[in-house]
């Protein structure tokens, strides 16, 4: 995850969510797709698993219409959308239209699911309309499995 | 319609409007209303009364978060969510938050619903969202009326 | 309208109706698509149309499944389903799979949705999900219709 | 599972699930919350799980209307809904409303939902609706116990 900054939040160190199971949605404000069905997905898996130790974040990659949607837009946006979950800007790329992470993970386009173990490694990436039931059943498996051993904190993925 | 610019139409000048039922949607592009509810309710008149009489135009009255809504972020906006009918922007006025429109028809708020008659008078203000049928049924009521002598072009609110 | 039984309510002559926009929403209680779709639209229509003078009937029109639809199923599913308009049990031909009603009509089966004017005549017969819009721009153009001299009662039609 | 009988499959001896995951979907043919939600969350489970190791079935608990909800109907209905599961009529004890299986799991009412393990163990009963996340990251947890060591056939519960 490159961030330039961080919207909603103090900016995060990835490295602290290792024992976490953790859901990274990218997307673009004026993006339809992003706004009918992969943040308000974002914000349910928020609301029901963040209990049982699983942290949403938001990335915002933009890859078109870059002046208008910088990080004052991108504020208002998740103001009025009332966003729960932290929001992190991915790193342009000078003179490319595709931000950093973005290409890192050669993602198709927005919106993109990306989930990580509590170890840190990418499971699944999804781009597009995401079965819930699925995704669901993905994240249950990964909280069944044990944190790492160098995890800071307590693991806190004990079923609510 | 007290518009500064037009999008995704040439202007167009209300008193040609004359003999249509018009629908104005006021909204703003970063209203979470007007983009769940009264946008989809304005495109669904659009095209299931069109060919009726009836003309749908959208009017973004911006009343917040002015920098990030100026008419480059709206035409982007437009775009992607491929808006099919024009849109006219409420003209700012120097020093006050809401603009000329807006202000004149004492809106409460996005998304509101303007309904005008084939002779130009308001016939309904709505503020949030609107039951279906009510408007439906106040648009039939309004097409079955006469247009008026003077009504530029033939009449078309011939039932369909 | 040959109904052999009333269900939530006393029998109604058709005749008394004259004066009303009537919708008659056929269905039958094990056709998924009614329950979904055709009998919900039914009771927005009675709620919000109701007071503007539409009247709403269901009629069960009982083509398959006979035996496990009959009077007593259908009394319990409109208790449970809290259907808000009266139902007409569409009367069974003797011989035959098809109902009476709904050969007259010669419906192509459920949900269809039949809709008549003031004087009675039948304006629209509709099979299958309905354009919410253009069916409430067409009671509108209905109720904007004079009723016949000779309607029962005060014409209740006047706008809302 | 107490069943008096089978619809849409051969009877299942319920012991031959072990070293499956069990949804026990319960309704009411008649019931519009099982309708609108229990059962299309099941037929979800059904086809989002099904090939992870997740078994659905349907069980019919009549406590009211007892005389048009009898089997023949719920043949009907189970055929027109096009339910992809199999479904059990839970046994009708003599003299009382309420039925076999539903009276010894306490439920109150239906749609309830009722998870078991791969061992047997019932490990959830939700009445109402259900939190479709909290649910697929329960079954996703299930998922990823181990088989019991004496369950019939091949653990099939691997990663789809």
């Amino acid at each position: 995850l490159d961030a330039s900054e961080w919207v909603n939040s103090d900016p995060i160190d990835v490295a602290e969510l290792r024992g976490r199971v953790v859901v990274v949605e990218t997307f673009q404000m004026l993006c339809p797709g992003c706004v009918q069905h992969g943040l308000p997905l974002a914000s349910r898996i928020h609301r029901s698993l963040g209990d049982q130790g699983v942290v949403v974040i938001g990335l915002h990659t933009v890859f078109e219409h870059h002046d208008v949607m910088g990080p004052d837009a991108l504020r208002a946006f998740v103001h009025e959308y009332r966003l729960p979950f932290p929001v992190a800007i991915d790193r342009p790329v000078p003179g490319r239209a595709i931000p950093s992470t973005m290409d890192r993970y050669r993602l198709q386009g927005t919106p993109s699911t990306i989930v990580a173990d509590r170890a840190g490694r990418i499971r699944s990436v999804s781009f597009g309309q995401v079965d819930e039931l699925k995704l669901g059943a993905l994240l249950g498996r990964l909280l069944a499995e044990p944190a790492p051993a160098d995890a800071p904190g307590p693991a806190d993925g004990a079923e609510g």
